[in-house]
């Protein structure tokens, strides 16, 4: 049987107990009837999970005891961080539940040239949720963060200042729908047999595609055009072809090496 | 700047000529408001296209004149078949219109053991109509065909008796959310290694994973089982993986070759 998941923040757990906001109570009382003897699964949403159960407590408050942590492996070996334009509507949430259920550890929306939208503050809070909930279902660990939207010049300038950093190594993909790059299947492949950074950004462009000035922008601050084969994808497609390439090439280093 | 794609029938071509069908001269004219001297893209969904323009004609049907073919190059170089557990609710829409994008050849919906969903006649259609408009909007030349739902042991029945048949040497991948099986990436590579067919059919099952009948009548008729990786993903995220992989192992091929 499946154990129902529960995001929480680290701030709620204390001695190894775990102290129930009361929405959380009802969610897991009232929504999932989850009994006092049931048990069920605790994330902090960092990477730590525990088995939980609910524990008689003195005062009004709900707790729950965490009886033992949870060791699996369904977090990606690199931390990749997608940078994507927002698309139109509310395609950002499929591209926020998708990206989180194939392992993405940060989630940057951006507004390039060519975006339209000009989204609320509100809209990163019911990302981030989304993302909470899709880290559950897919029994990850760890949920991916997600940024305030930015301009994409800006994040790039931003970019620019941090190039005398460590992170100057990072690998950083820029996706270009046309034209003539390599494949980034080909170059995460390079970059394995390099043993390069560990950590990837994959920048996606908008309906549209980036303008000339951000291709060259981001060139100069280490970003390498890629291509994700010979269609056209919509901004909502286009991510999780790219964190599909990164996720494989990934894990089935990771699974060869085991076997 | 880009055309405009109508998709349109075979039967509809007659001597370089093009017959339109009142819908179409609608669409063509009072939706995406073409004049007369405008032009656009033809195509018959087989994998041929046109460049087109409206002609005067001496009776009350509107015909436009096929000027020239378009020769591209955004089709696969392989066939592929998606055989598809259904999953809840309309997230076929988004599974039909992205495996379009993706350019699989063949969308086969299946019912599982543990499909609930058993869908009208006319969601086949209007899967198909997402089809061609996804086939348009990806620049892609051909439109994917949809069949009719069939249970996956009927449809595996009807596998077993094609065995005699040379589709025999079709790749053939069953994908397992749990378990240890070697990585859909792993076996691709080994496939073009070995020139395996350029065929293959990857079939995707429902929430909850294939049952374990139907894992062994697969297999009994020549399906590897393969792996997506550690996370468990949705129905409706799992067939995008499969096929982001496939069209990336066999189209980064063709590039390399032609570089």
């Amino acid at each position: 049987m499946q154990l129902q998941r529960l995001v929480v923040e680290p701030g709620q757990l204390q001695n190894g107990r775990l102290l129930l906001a009361s929405s959380q109570q009802h969610y897991l009382q009232r929504v999932l009837r989850l009994g006092e003897d049931d048990r069920f699964i605790v994330m902090d949403g960092l990477g730590h999970a525990w088995l939980a159960t609910f524990v008689q407590s003195s005062d009004a408050l709900v707790q729950a005891e965490l009886l033992e942590p949870i060791t699996t492996h369904t977090e990606l070996p690199i931390r990749v961080t997608l940078v994507a334009a927002l698309p139109k509507g509310n395609g950002f949430d499929d591209v926020v539940r998708q990206a989180t259920e194939l392992g993405v550890d940060q989630i940057l929306p951006v507004m390039s040239d060519r975006t339209l939208l000009h989204p609320s503050a509100q809209k990163v809070e019911r990302w981030q949720r989304i993302a909470n909930e899709a880290a559950e279902q897919s029994e990850r660990l760890c949920v991916p963060r997600l940024n305030a939207p930015i301009s994409f010049s800006k994040y790039l300038q931003q970019e620019s200042n941090n190039l005398q950093t460590p992170d100057v190594l990072m690998q950083k993909y820029l996706c270009i729908a046309r034209g003539a790059s390599h494949h980034l299947l080909d170059r995460l492949q390079v970059s394995i047999a390099d043993a390069a950074s560990p950590s990837i950004v994959i920048a996606i462009g908008p309906e549209g595609g980036w303008t000339d000035a951000e291709v060259e922008q981001a060139i100069a601050v280490g970003y390498q055009p890629v291509s994700l084969g010979a269609r056209i994808l919509r901004a909502v497609t286009a991510p999780l072809v790219a964190l599909s390439l990164i996720a494989a090439v990934y894990e089935k280093r990771v699974e060869s090496r085991k076997g």
